[in-house]
Formats: structure tokens, C-alpha cells, sequence
């Protein structure tokens, strides 16, 4: 087994698809995993915006996180349609594009990618962050351990989205069982209590109120509590990854997806209000986080808090492979439809979007070494690819209702249409309140991505109209080209040059480089060396051409000779013959001057269509090939070679 | 004016050579810059192991610089002997192998190429070294510094050896005249009081003797103090850079060369007597340099103190130039032997010996970067590679008289026999009483070196024999190659590519292949688009062959039949065309899928000498080539042309 093999797993093939997909319980913690980890930073983005209103913050989380589940609904909802009607998945992109159009589909997908970076990003750096806090020993290797983390996630993926899901399965059920149980635990003491719970390890001191309740501030709040929702349309681009029937199988683990957030998300806001626990300062000293004081207060600091804090941690890491699972397969929709390159649509040898994965890891890396591992700015600034998509989409859903009618088109179109409109709000206000913290870079960045996939499409456009061709093949005026042969002195290597030259064409010119320093008298035995024997055989005489080069050039002056003489013959094709010593080992390059390598390139970038180059590989202590003979039964080539 | 040329100078004609050779003045700076630097640590290197002795070591430090001044003599009589016998240049190496055989000669060659890639780090870095001692705020760039310094000195030096002459004559003409001043006024003050000098700035405190004189300490001091003789093989190795009459330019050279070097050495130990020096403990507090404290003791620390010491810096700092002046000329002369990658013996653009100036770059640049700028344990080593090269010259040397005979024979084999012997000496004590501070690194990289250089001796010998061919041209039996033409769809591409094939051979395979991604069914269409045109064109018509391919491989595939063809047909030349789309800009690279490349690639390294790769460019936004006519007046190549 081979060392790539034991990494990456045996190569499959493209019949084995079927046997690679996932059912629900898989499916959660692959597509899952973002929308799950976000109940661990939602709650308290919104608590944070409340810090003003001191011990009031931990009545009004329970109305915002209301209102946060309400459009949670409305996209499940919308989402559950979605995978209804575009089984071939595509998620946000697919939805606008066709019933949108071409441009809002781009920009739902340009969305969706700067989205799936910053999740890639910002997911591994929290992990490490936390996992840096609780040791601080390691805090010197953040960048180290958040590119190691990185590597790692990309090797499971690349093994292909089926070993991904059983990898990430156990830290996102120890997180949701801890968690509920938490929950669980916590609700049945304050109703025992009669709503007054005493909190094992007491929250920290409560602020002084210092300012007073007031619209704009609940907006944010609950914008910033909108993060929460992230992550939700990865099912929707992943339907075809599930096992048949898939449409049902998808929809069934965005049911279970939605149903454990919004436990997860009521019972927080309960048991903040319950056990008064209110945001602290972020890097202030005192801070800590309102899970960790949630799970305080209602099971103590002991084995089991670490349990939880752990699978938090792991969780708030892993969700980067949300971005995994999603960010390849929007590739390939986008690549499919020629606005990015054909490579993104190319399966791997896991049956995998390979390249998706490479450029998906390269760019969260270097997000991650510019940031140094610190990512919290960018937090925010997911949440506005995020909400772009959802918007784009659900739009696209009200046209397409609109378009297909039927008996539930009306409700459908109130339910997408109000998604839309909250989304849409939430996009708008979360780019207004945070303008200055980095929005901005996100209103610069998906033009950018934009143009480039309008010019991908192009270029495309151009090859396709230039190569398209459906006649028969033309054979008129078919003629053998005019071969040119470089010669640095007389060898086995030449001969065997020359010779082939003489099987392809009658028209030869050989090409000699006095460059001054090591002189062949060639000239002087071309004719007893060439022109005789050719002559008595009855052959056409190749040419010997000397060019004198002062200052040393040979490639130059080959490739400008070769340029010449194609326009001096304006109709006739010229193959440069380009004999190449092949080396047995690597370290055997240096001892050779590679000059036929440089040529070649030479030939292939500065030339044009009518300039062929022929490389005739010499390969180093290889019993040399006997001569080749005319044997006749050869001339047609029998079916056992195919 | 490009920045190539702003930066390394216009190109130079392979006949300027003549006017890019230099003088004497010109010469000293070039190939004296090491020997004249090494005034400046050699007395140091001797006081530092009389340190024991105290006060007496100011005393024995004139006899020791006189016997160390001895062998100077006897390496100068020497080298101008040799530069007389060997004109062309090559110095020990050359000296060796001709007078001593191939394996001395090598040795010889190895043990300078060790001295020259450490003189060339250990300059740099004691130059900068003393730079950051004066300026420490400079401390943390050390690296950064050294490596600035050394792409300096190897861009100064790619544009030429003249214009490194003019570059380097200030500093040293400085440091040889401040010097020079220093010891006249010295010895004036010494010898108008008598004898008993004071000093302007008094030495630091005499420590109280530690040990008596011993001959083992006498012969450790004096083997140290020839590190002041190390540099001086430089001119005879670059004899044919010296204008015309070189013999005679290079002779006075060394000439001016060695006498400077006396009267320095002579003039330091003088006073360092007179004045009471001694040597500081390195690395201590309150160390100081013998010539700062010599300097300070004669002028005070006033303005010429600082020139006086910036010179020295400077030449320190720059005596790396003298390893890059030898070691690309060594490279040359042992390459020209077949020791060494051909591409040491060719000479760049500006008429130097590029690779070899690249190569001495980036290895010492590694040396610079492995020890971080502090290379002071590296001093000794590179004296032990300078002394065996001198102890082999003058072997050389004492064989050469032996053979030619003459009037002054004797006498030569006198000189070059006591030359051989102590320098044969030093090379035993240097690497005796350094061989735990690193010498036993030297034994073992020679012997790499020299194994490396009979490797690449080897392999040329076994190429040029594989090679080799003085017959005529062998016409008998040209047979035109089967061809393979892939074909991924119909396009203009592939009717390109097969109408080349067809010009070429009768027998043409077309193959794709199948791997189910995008289903094209050329077999259902081969016969209306390439058959049927053939057939009735009457030529013979291309045979599809479709290779099925589970696994998404293209490349590995056609790479599979191709040699599977070649063993079929066992006397047929296999010709394989890949047509490969060409990018107008680099960023198109990536839109498209290079199998082209890769397949070229493939069958260059997985083929044999009976497969060759035609590679057909296409090239993008090019308007398309004319079909091709046969023009009859073609047939014929017109001298215009060539």
C-alpha cells in the first residue's frame, strides 16, 4: 500500500459513486456541523450588543432569539422547497440563476465562496484560540496548529465526503448530547425552583445598566444574532452527496439539523434568563464565554464542564469542514457552466472535487497566516456572504412560484417572499453596523470575483467558437513539413535526428550554432558525412546551415531562424526537431546543458500554428534501438495493439 | 536600457574578452584583496594562542611573523614559477594534475573549493560582524545584512571581473595606505624615543603570564599566524585575465602583492613589540582587536581611527570577492577536465563564468544562513583547504624541475621542496589542534567532493561513448514512423492534428478516451468524418481506437498503449502528436486542463528511444493557419532563408 494510498485511500471509481453517499446520520455532522457550531457564538453576538443594558440583556435575549428562530423557520422552510425542486442540488446559486438570471446566480455564488473561506478561516482559528487559552503553553504555535488543523481537515476530505462524515461524527453528537443535556438539566431545576434556579458556580458580577432599551440596539442584537442561521443552505448544495431516495434524505437532515439548533438556541435563551447570565467583555480580563458560564452555573466546574468546553471547542474547529463539504460542490456548479475553470468540475481520484479542495485550503491558509491565527474580525463578516445567498435565493424561489404556480404557490410566495425580506434587512443592517469593522472589504471583493468569473466564461466562449468544428475532415493539398534539425556536432544523436528527419519530409535543413567557443568543423564534413551518402541513395541532400553567434546565444538564434524562415514560406508548415537527452536519474540534469527543453518552450510560445516541434528523446544507457526496418505486415496496424 | 542591462551591463562579444582583461593596479584589488585582508586577523590569530604567555607574547610575536613571513617567501617564489610555467592559469589544481596525476589534482581542487566557499562566508560575516559591534542597533538584520552584502558582491561581479577591479580598488587602496601611515608613524615614534614609545591610547591591562614557552604553543601560534597567507594561489589562477603581457602583469602582481603583505606584517609586530600588544580574550568584555588597539596606541581614536577601522571592516568584508574571482575559474578548468557539469566551463553574457559565480553564491549564502552570520568557528577550517592546495602545488612543483631539468632545477626543487614541506606541516598542526573545533568536517566533505567530481567524469565518459559516431549518415531502411494522434473531441484541433498525421505516415491510430464524465460519441461519427474523406481522397484511413477509462486517468492510459504498441511493433519508430492549446497570457494557464504537457512529459521520461512526442501547438486568438499548399518552389530551401 502505497504511501498516498494509506492518506488518501484507494483511488475509485466513477461506478463506485453510489456506495460513497450518505444517509441522515452522517449527513448531520457533514452538512450540519456549521449551522450546529454557530448555537455556540449566535446567542452571545446578540448578548454582546446588549452589554449596555446590564442585568436587562438576559430578559431580552428570549424575545430576540424568538425572532432569530422566526427567520431561522422561514429559510427552513424555504430551504425544504428548495431541495424539493433542485434535487440536482446547487443550493443559492442553482435557485437565482434559473430564476433570476445569469448575474444574481454569480452573485449568490461570489457570496457563498467568500462565505465558505471566512467559515474555513474563522472556524479553525476559534478552535485553536480556545484550545490556546485553556493551554498557554502553546500559544507561541497558534499559526502552526491552526495550519496543521487545516491540513488534516483537507487529507479527510480529499479521502471523499463519506469518511469526512464518519470522522466528524463523534464530536458533534458529544457536543449536541452535552449540550441538551445541559439544557435538559438546567430547565428542570428552574422549574423545580419555580424559576429561580441557584447556579452551581455563580455567573460573573452583574454591570450596571448604562444606557436604556432602544430599537436600533435590539436591531442589532438580533442581526448579530442572525449568525446563528449561518450555514443552513449546505444541505440544499448537497443533495445529490445523499443516498437514494436523496431528496427525501437531505430534507430529512435539514429537518434534524433545524430542530436540534432551535432546541439548542430556545434552551440557551431560557437558561440565560433563568440563571441571569449576561455577555462579559471580549478581552477584558474576567471574560468568559456566556456557554461556559451557562454550563458553570448548572453542572459546576468538574469533569463534565471540560466534556462540554471540549466538544465546543472541537465543534467551533470542525465546522471549517462545512465549508469543505460546500465550497467544492458550488465549484463545480459555477465550473459546469464555464465561469470558473473546467478544472473545479474534474472529480479526483476519491470521487472528489479535488481542486475545489486545494484552492478552498490555500485561500483559508493564507487568510489564517495573515491574521496569525487571530480571525475575530472576520466573524461578522461572513454573516454577509451568508444572508446575500439566503436573500438571492429565496427571491429566486418567489419568481420561480410565480412561475410555476399550482395550489400552494400563494402560501409558498408569503413564506419565501418574507425571507426574503427579513434576510434581505439583515444583510442591509449587518453591513451598516459593521461598515467600519471590514464590511466594506466584502462590497470590494465580490465585484472582484465577479469580474473574474465574467472573463473565465468569456475566454471560454472564444476558445469554444474558435475550435468548434463538425465538418468532415478536409484532406486537400496535404503536404509533409519543412523539418528543420539543430546539430551540435556529429554523434549518434544527430545521425539518428537526421534520419528520422529524412522518414517525415524531403525538405531538410540542418542547423549548426558556432558559438565561438568549442569549434566542430562541420561544415567542412557535411558533404562526405551527409550530402554523399543521401546523393548515392537517391534521397534529397538535407542542408547545412551555419550560423555564427558573438555572443554566444544558440537558443535565440535557432528560434529567430526558425521565425524567419516561416515567413519567408508562408504555406507550409515547419517541424523543429529537437533531440533531447533523457537522464536516468535526477541529479543526472545538471550534467546536461537542457537546451532542447529551453527550445522547445522557445519554439512553443514565441512560434504559432504553423511551427511544430518534435522531440526525439535520447535515452541514456538504453541498448539503442535497432534500425528500423520496412516491415510491411506493419503498415496496417493489427486490432491486438488497440 | 532594460534593468537586466542596468544591472549586469550590456551583453559582451566573445572577441571583447581582450579589453575586459586587467592590469596591476587593477589586479591588486581583484586578486589581492584576500592575502592583504588577512594582515588583519593572522597577528590576532598568533597573539591569541600566546595568550598564556602574557607580557612575552608581545616579545614572540616577531619571530613567529618572521617564520610565518618564511614560508610567505617560499609560497611567492613558488607561485612565480608557476606562473611562468602555466600561463593559461589553474594554479594548484592545474599544477597538480600535471605534474602529480589526476587524484592529486582533484584533491588539490576539492580542498580550494572548501577554502573559497568558506573565505567567501567568513568574510561577509566578519564584516558585518564588526558592522553590527559598532552599530548594534544593526544586530537583529545580521542575516539579512550578510545576504544583502553577498547579492551585492555576486551582481558586482556577473557584470565582470574588470569592473569588481574598479569596485573594490578604493577600499583596499584605503585600507593598504591608513595601514601603511599607522606603521610609519610608528615605527618614527619608536624609533625617536628609543625604542619605549607611549602609546596616545594605552593597550588594555597585561595579564600576569599563565605558562612558560613551549615548542608545542610556539608551533600552534605559528600555525595559526599562516592563516595570514591564505589568499595568495588567487593570482595564479587568474593569470589569462591579466592584460597582455599576462605572464609578466600577473608576476608584478604578486609581486606588489606579497611585498605590501611584508611590510604590514612586519610593520604590526614591530609595534605591537614596541607598544606592549597583546591579544584580548575573545567574546570577553573589554576585548579589542590587536589592530585597534595598535591603531588607537600610535594615532589616538580620532577621525583617522574610524576610517582606519572602516577599511578594515571593508576588506574584510569584501575579501569574499577573491573567492568569487577563483572559484568560477577552478570550476571552469576542472569542468574543461569532464569533472565538473559542462555548464561550469561556458561563459555568460558578460564573458564570466556565470554558474560558477551562482553556485559559490547560493552555497555560501547557506553557510551565511545555516550559522546565522556567525561563522567565527569556521577561520581555521578554510586554512586547512588553502595549505593542502599549496602543500600539492608545491609537490607539483618539485616533480615539474624533477622532469624538465635545467640550469636552476636544483635550486627550484630546493625551494619548492622546503615550500611542500612546511606548508605539508601546517596542513598536520592546523588540523591536529583544530580537529575537534571542526577540521574533521573537511576530511569528510573533500572525500564527497571528489567522489562526486569521479562520478560526473564517469557519466560523461559513458555518454560520449554512447554517443560517439564518425561514420557517414546510414541511409538504409527509413521507414516513417507510426503515428498516435489523441483526440479528446471533434474540433479544429483534431482535424489539425490528423491532417499533420496524415502528411507524415500512411499509418495513423486516433485514440480517445472514454471516462464517462462528458460522453462524446466519436465512434458513431468516425466514419462520416474521417473514413469516408480518406477513402475517397484515396488515402489510407486512420484506424479510432476508444480506451475505456473507469478511473477518470487520461494520460496514464495513452502512456499504457503507447508502450504497449511499441512491444508489438518492434521495428517501428511510434510518433506520438499532442496537440496542446497555447495561452496568449500566463493567468489563462489555469483554464485550461495541460494534459498536453503532462502526456509529453510522461512519454519523454516512461518512453524509449523509439518513441518520439510532436507537440502541436495551438494558439490561442491567432488567426488560424492557411491550409497548407504545396508550393513547389518550396521544396527547395532558397539561402535567403538561412
Amino acid at each position: 500500500m502505497s504511501l498516498i494510498d494509506l492518506l488518501f485511500g484507494r483511488p475509485l471509481a466513477t461506478d463506485e459513486d453510489r456506495a460513497q453517499r450518505v444517509g441522515v446520520s452522517s449527513g448531520i455532522p457533514i452538512f450540519g456541523l456549521d449551522a450546529l457550531g454557530s448555537a455556540a457564538y449566535g446567542p452571545e453576538a446578540a448578548l454582546t450588543i446588549l452589554l449596555p443594558l446590564g442585568l436587562l440583556s438576559a430578559q431580552y435575549i428570549v424575545p430576540i432569539t424568538l425572532a432569530v428562530i422566526g427567520v431561522l423557520g422561514i429559510v427552513y422552510f424555504s430551504y425544504l422547497q428548495t431541495i424539493e425542486a433542485y434535487p440536482s442540488g446547487g443550493g443559492s446559486y442553482t435557485v437565482a440563476t434559473q430564476n433570476l438570471g445569469t448575474f444574481p446566480g454569480l452573485l449568490a455564488a461570489a457570496a457563498l465562496m467568500i462565505d465558505y473561506v471566512l467559515v474555513a478561516a474563522v472556524g479553525i482559528a476559534a478552535g485553536v484560540g480556545a484550545l490556546v487559552s485553556a493551554f498557554p503553553i502553546l500559544q507561541p504555535h497558534t499559526v502552526a496548529l491552526c495550519l496543521a488543523i487545516l491540513v488534516a481537515i483537507t487529507i479527510v476530505n480529499l479521502r471523499g465526503v463519506r469518511e469526512a462524515g464518519l470522522f466528524f461524527m463523534a464530536p458533534t453528537y458529544v457536543f449536541v448530547g452535552s449540550l441538551g443535556l445541559i439544557i435538559l438539566a438546567g430547565i428542570w431545576r428552574t422549574l423545580a425552583s419555580g424559576g429561580h434556579p441557584l447556579p452551581i458556580v455563580a455567573p460573573p458580577k452583574i454591570m450596571v445598566p448604562q444606557a436604556g432599551v432602544g430599537l436600533w440596539l435590539m436591531v442589532r442584537a438580533f442581526s448579530n444574532g442572525c449568525t446563528a442561521i449561518t450555514g443552513v443552505e449546505a444541505v440544499s448544495n448537497g443533495v445529490p452527496a445523499f443516498r437514494d431516495p436523496n431528496t427525501r434524505n437531505a430534507r430529512s437532515t435539514l429537518t434534524a439539523i433545524i430542530s436540534i439548533l432551535i432546541i439548542l438556541l430556545v434552551g440557551i435563551a431560557i437558561l440565560c434568563r433563568a440563571y441571569h447570565i449576561t455577555a462579559t467583555i471580549p478581552g477584558r480580563t474576567g471574560y468568559e464565554s456566556v456557554l461556559s458560564q451557562l454550563v458553570g452555573a448548572v453542572a459546576g466546574k468538574g469533569i463534565f464542564y471540560y466534556i462540554c468546553i471540549g466538544s465546543i471547542l472541537l465543534v467551533l474547529a470542525l465546522q471549517a469542514n462545512t465549508a469543505f463539504a460546500g465550497f467544492p460542490r458550488l465549484c463545480r456548479t459555477v465550473a459546469e457552466n464555464g465561469y470558473l475553470p473546467f478544472a473545479f468540475a474534474e472529480r479526483g481520484r476519491r470521487l472528489v472535487y479535488s481542486r475545489g479542495i486545494f484552492v478552498l485550503a490555500i485561500l483559508s491558509g493564507l487568510l489564517l497566516v495573515a491574521f496569525q491565527g487571530v480571525t475575530d474580525r472576520l466573524i461578522p463578516l461572513f454573516a454577509v456572504g451568508a444572508f446575500l445567498a439566503f436573500t438571492l435565493s429565496q427571491a429566486g424561489m418567489v419568481a420561480h412560484w410565480t412561475r410555476v404556480r399550482g395550489p400552494k404557490a400563494a402560501h409558498s410566495i408569503l413564506i419565501n417572499g418574507a425571507g426574503a425580506l427579513v434576510t434581505g434587512l439583515t444583510v442591509v443592517v449587518v453591513i451598516v453596523s459593521k461598515f467600519r469593522e471590514g464590511a466594506w472589504l466584502t462590497l470590494l471583493v465580490i465585484p472582484a470575483i465577479l469580474m473574474v468569473m465574467y472573463k473565465v466564461r468569456r475566454h471560454y466562449d472564444r476558445v469554444s467558437s474558435e475550435i468548434a468544428h463538425s465538418e468532415p475532415l478536409a484532406v486537400d493539398r496535404l503536404c509533409p513539413p519543412l523539418v528543420v534539425v539543430p546539430i551540435e556536432r556529429w554523434s549518434r544523436i544527430a545521425e539518428r535526428t537526421l534520419r528520422f528527419a529524412l522518414a517525415l519530409s524531403p525538405d531538410i535543413i540542418a542547423l549548426h550554432v558556432d558559438h565561438g567557443e568549442h569549434r566542430e568543423n562541420l561544415s567542412d564534413r557535411w558533404d562526405e558525412l551527409v550530402i554523399q551518402p543521401t546523393k548515392n541513395a537517391g534521397l534529397p541532400s538535407p542542408k547545412l546551415v551555419v550560423l555564427q553567434s558573438p555572443y554566444r546565444l544558440v537558443v535565440t538564434l535557432i528560434l529567430r531562424f526558425v521565425l524567419e524562415l516561416q515567413r519567408k514560406h508562408v504555406n507550409r508548415h515547419i517541424a523543429v526537431v529537437v533531440p533531447e537527452i533523457v537522464e536516468k536519474h535526477w541529479y543526472q540534469y545538471f550534467l546536461h546543458k537542457q537546451r532542447g527543453k529551453v527550445l522547445s518552450l522557445a519554439l512553443i510560445f514565441k512560434g504559432n500554428q504553423r511551427i511544430s516541434i518534435i522531440n526525439l528523446p535520447w535515452h541514456l544507457d538504453e541498448q539503442p534501438a535497432k534500425t528500423p526496418q520496412p516491415v510491411l505486415e506493419n503498415s496496417k496496424v493489427s486490432d491486438e495493439a488497440a
